[in-house]
């Protein structure tokens, strides 16, 4: 008999913190694939913050996952059964396919991974995947450090903001990190080549008095909160925000409250934000140069795996929390 | 004998709101020209928010006034003496001379003003000088309406706010001013021809949704405060705002806090500051554009002249309250 599907849908929204109860799992027949599709048996789920503005039901540029729908997500996995030309079994393929073992997906909606060595298959979740693709963007399109700026990134040791100080750092800049804990600054420094990592479990504003004293060219935002708090009125003159994400927030209601922003007239300051989905011509770019950083050893990056799809919500909840160390992903 | 020399000097700089005990009126004898230079009598003098920055001593993008010194400000006025060739008696030229009756000046620093008819001379202090040209940046440079956006501009019968406005409507878009008073705003709508003018001293998150319905594409920010804080959560995606300056907290210490940033990124807004002596390039290009719009009746303005320079100070202050009515001006 076929191994059944396993689904974790949305089964409440959350009204701040998510909690296990706002998940449901389900059990119940795998598809089938019809003409021009395609059945994947997924093998790793990737976990993002982003997944958290799913699970609420509010205006934002996409929509919400429904009550008892699958929750999202980008997943990679083998073909089993395939009805499209372009796919045979065993093939490895990428595509959003949510928190579930088996999908049926039209093949025109799938990415088949290279078979060349070098780069495992989660690598597309993570450093080549979304997350890779947004920090490319937003260093590259929207922060735009020049040679010997001064370029700080938040969550640094995250899927993120590892790969947007590496892309940062090949553009010539000065790198610096904020994480949480020593071991995950160590690991930022040591690993993936930053300049310095801050660690903003201690008194943050200092420190980044003392590695930046002609202040803060570049910050890519990955938190928002109290590291926003020390890192804006550190912002030189002419300095960039480019605005990926605020997961410090994503759970407290109301928002708190900003920094006052006359500063940003007087400093001629550009804040902007920017979501990866309105950048489809990068994700070919990235893909190609990040794959061939990894094969050269450029490009370096860390996996928090958990095993077993019914772990997930525990992750995704530490997730918003800080308590995975690396690109978070579910072996299913 | 010749008329003495009348000057305003800063004698003691604002904790927050600045009054008459900060400035000192002080009268000698006027200077001379010596070789390259120009003996002007100022007869206008501009008043402009700008000014309670440099009466500050803090780190800015211009150096403050010293203790002492006299207040800067940009004047027009008439060629007394000239040890220059390019310039002769009677010839009207404008330039940063502060506030005071005469100035010497080397010749190169100064702007002729052409004698053609259509043009007068005040305008240069305004619609056509520092805030005309800080106007037309910020709308054609930063915020960049587009044909049929929603653009919203604060102190909209303000020097900078009025040419603002004219000029996106120019460029197509459908235009919404934020002013103080029933009477400010008829004169937005039925003189400078904008779209509708709303109220800031009524509720005016119900008059902009009212205004807005599907929100703003650009905002043109020249007062901070509680309008910012109206119009930040109807800003649409992708829009932008135009940080010009933020008057409504000039005299507020410590500054308040903002808005929660953390929907520049769901809506990837862009918010970015600019001042307009980074941009001198734009300068004859609006001057020329500007002179030509006058001339044909496309450009409106008002000023609210003030007479005598012991007059500013008290004017200035009133400036900072939003109780003048068009570009403020001294006579001297």
């Amino acid at each position: 008999m076929a191994e059944n599907n396993l689904r974790v849908l949305l089964r409440e929204r959350p009204k701040d913190r998510p909690g296990p109860e706002h998940f449901e799992l389900s059990e119940g027949p795998r598809p089938t694939a019809a003409k021009g599709e395609v059945l994947v048996r997924h093998r790793f789920l990737s976990l993002d913050p982003y997944m958290r503005g799913r699970m609420d039901d509010a205006a934002s540029y996409a929509r919400p996952v429904p009550l008892g729908g699958v929750m999202e997500g980008e997943c990679v996995g083998e073909v089993v059964e395939s009805q499209h030309p372009g796919f045979a079994p065993g093939d490895w393929v990428g595509g959003a396919r949510g928190w579930q073992r088996y999908s049926v997906a039209p093949g025109g909606t799938l990415l088949k991974l290279p078979k060349e060595g070098g780069v495992p298959p989660t690598a597309w979740l993570g450093v080549l995947g979304m997350p890779g693709v947004t920090a490319w963007v937003g260093v590259t399109e929207i922060g735009q450090p020049r040679p010997g700026e001064t370029f700080v990134v938040s969550a640094a040791s995250g899927a993120v903001g590892g790969v947007a100080g590496q892309v940062a750092k090949q553009m010539g800049a000065r790198v610096i990190g904020i994480a949480g804990g020593a071991e995950k600054c160590r690991y930022v420094t040591e690993t993936l080549g930053f300049d310095a990592c801050l660690d903003h479990r201690g008194d943050l504003e200092a420190a980044l008095d003392a590695a930046c004293p002609e202040g803060i060219d570049v910050y890519f935002e990955n938190v928002g909160g109290a590291v926003q708090e020390a890192v804006f009125p550190r912002m030189r003159e002419f300095g960039r925000m480019a605005f990926c994400g605020t997961v410090a927030t994503y759970n407290v209601r109301p928002p708190p409250p900003g920094p006052n922003l006359s500063s940003i007239n007087r400093k001629r300051l550009r804040l902007q934000g920017f979501i990866v989905s309105d950048h489809p011509r990068a994700w070919p770019v990235w893909r190609q140069r990040g794959a061939a950083w990894i094969r050269d050893g450029r490009l370096k990056w860390k996996e928090d795996v958990v095993q077993g799809l019914e772990n997930a919500p525990e992750a995704f909840i530490g997730l918003l929390e800080g308590r995975n160390f690396g690109k978070l992903v579910v072996a299913l």
